[in-house]
């Protein structure tokens, strides 16, 4: 595995490197042991990335040695409209949506949600972001601020058991994807949808948990087989 | 979510069960809190599930109501040899695999596992097993013997960064993928790989982590979409 590490600043500019970041710090010193002369790679949110070598270790400074724009896209723009359901597999999600080409992810505030929120957690955005420190992809997967469901775009795709096969060749970009709480949706909520002229879709008879679901539903759209 | 629980027995033929597993009589009382008259979903090891009321809570005693055999099979047959990772990935994919398809996982003895063993843990195939009271599978998943690079079939696909994309069409049953260890294999692992005709295969430009490429890999092959 390479030492790579996501910087939340934009480094295209710059010939030079010093790093503030206290837990970046305790990286680059504890985990990976870095001594001067030794080379890391870092990527900016600017989705630059470069090879950087560190030059002080007093001030933490890093020169460049070379440096590129990442432009790997993943294949549709898919939007995840995610309920929040229980908090360590909505961080799950958070970190696998990520490295399988999520473009958005966007909490959805419902009637059976056990938890909810207003704000947009800085730790979501972190882990969006640091599963660009394993995958190469050449964007920044942003996350929304919460919205109820009446707040919904029309024709989202609401992901349940029971649903029509979904039929990727012959859909749009941006691919709206809902997901549902543990309890499911209320009865309110699914007239919004009809409302909204929202699809209800499925992948089989199988049911899975959300977090296998929504793996499984980025896995198709972005990772096409021959 | 319905109440179901896996139970290591067969059910086929029983009109009453009695609980004998402390852990599952945990379940019932301080999770489920079944009270006499209460239904519960069971599953049975020969994949027949049925409905069974609690009659009598001293004797964790219920009675059928109804039974079926389970008869959903994923498309193909996928056997995952899994090189010892870091075991909470290790055990993920234990769960996620079950829940995807898989029918049977092998542990991988590799140079470069941080560590294995030869014995197969009870507790691998309660993880297994235990995905089915989600999923509605009608098998068994298994876990093998862990077994040595030297070892595997021939013909496998080398789950890799860089390699071939699968023709999923054209190949056949039994699809024996191979997952390296964190740090990869080693050079006298790849040789046997050649001597045994296997095939690297890859995601794609994307590098994914382990668990993650596993996810896809088995949502690819098991899910197909229109």
């Amino acid at each position: 595995m390479k030492r790579k590490i996501f910087l939340e600043t934009e480094i295209q500019n710059k010939e030079f490197l010093e790093i503030e970041d206290k837990k970046i710090q305790h990286r680059i010193k504890k985990v990976y042991k870095l001594k001067p002369g030794d080379t890391i790679f870092f990527v900016g949110n600017d989705l630059y990335e470069g090879i950087y070598v560190l030059i002080d270790p007093s001030t933490w400074k890093f020169k460049r040695v070379e440096c590129y724009k990442r432009s790997l896209l993943p294949p549709r723009e898919v939007n995840l409209f995610l309920s929040f359901i229980r908090k360590n597999n909505f961080e799950l999600i958070l970190e696998k949506a990520s490295e399988l080409g999520v473009k958005r992810v966007i909490p959805l505030i419902t009637e059976r949600s056990s938890w909810s929120t207003t704000e947009v957690s800085k730790r979501w955005e972190k882990i969006l972001h640091s599963s660009l420190e394993v995958s190469e992809w050449g964007y920044l997967p942003e996350i929304g601020t919460p919205i109820k469901v009446k707040d919904l775009p029309q024709n989202c795709f609401i992901l349940e058991k029971d649903g029509e096969v979904l039929d990727v060749k012959n859909i749009k970009d941006p691919i709206n994807i809902v997901v549902g709480p543990e309890g499911g949706f209320s009865d309110k909520e699914k007239k919004i949808f009809e409302e909204k002229d929202c699809k209800i879709i499925s992948l089989g008879k199988i049911t899975l948990k959300t977090e296998t679901a929504i793996f499984v539903i980025l896995s198709l759209l972005n990772f096409p087989l021959k």
